[in-house]
């Protein structure tokens, strides 16, 4: 059986958690303690610590921009998490599809990606 | 033109970066400090900051499993990097293409990626 204690946590006791889509798309990485590993878990919904809110984070509770975990998985070092989310609308708060919108071309920061329209 | 002090590192001056191939199998995550994001867009090679070794680590340096740069990509709130790279074999240490094989399926760990042979 998975045990959320065998993760290896940092100091603060958070693991980074990438999250992406089932085709492929990097969304967004954010950091999670154990208990909300075992939420997420648990319940189904991604459930983030807010390092700024220093509160427990359900993704989408506010905006319904919900991630849906359809698989967790753990890296070879056990201290960073890769989720297979089926997201809702963006995921970013910029209403962006993902967070990563800002691409590095020939020196400079270009855009690559539109907000989403709610059409 | 991107200035890497616009970055936001933590406080032992790292930043979080993943890389992901172009057919979008997310490989591993690692750590940059200023100078590794540097030598990166420099040189075309990812290189990181080893937190074990406290030295910079030209991605297969010493195992040829080279990862080029194909783009650096930024995220919304600038504490996290996404790379497009052209990784050469495995990205792991354990010789798979991915670090992250180990998925969680009805509470139990799977493994869902052999090591890659040389063949």
């Amino acid at each position: 059986m998975f045990d959320p204690t065998s993760l290896k946590y940092d100091a603060k006791g958070l693991i980074p958690a990438i999250a992406q889509s089932p085709e492929g798309e990097v969304l967004m990485m954010a950091w999670m303690n154990i208990e909300a590993v075992k939420r997420t878990l648990q319940s189904g919904q991604v459930t983030y610590w807010s390092r700024s809110r220093q509160d427990f984070w359900i993704k989408g509770e506010t905006s319904g921009h919900l991630q849906k975990l359809i698989e967790m998985r753990v890296d070879c070092d056990r201290d960073c998490l890769l989720m297979i989310v089926d997201q809702t609308g963006p995921a970013c708060h910029t209403n962006r599809r993902s967070c990563f919108y800002t691409a590095l071309r020939d020196g400079e920061e270009v855009e690559i990606m539109a907000p989403m329209t709610d059409a």
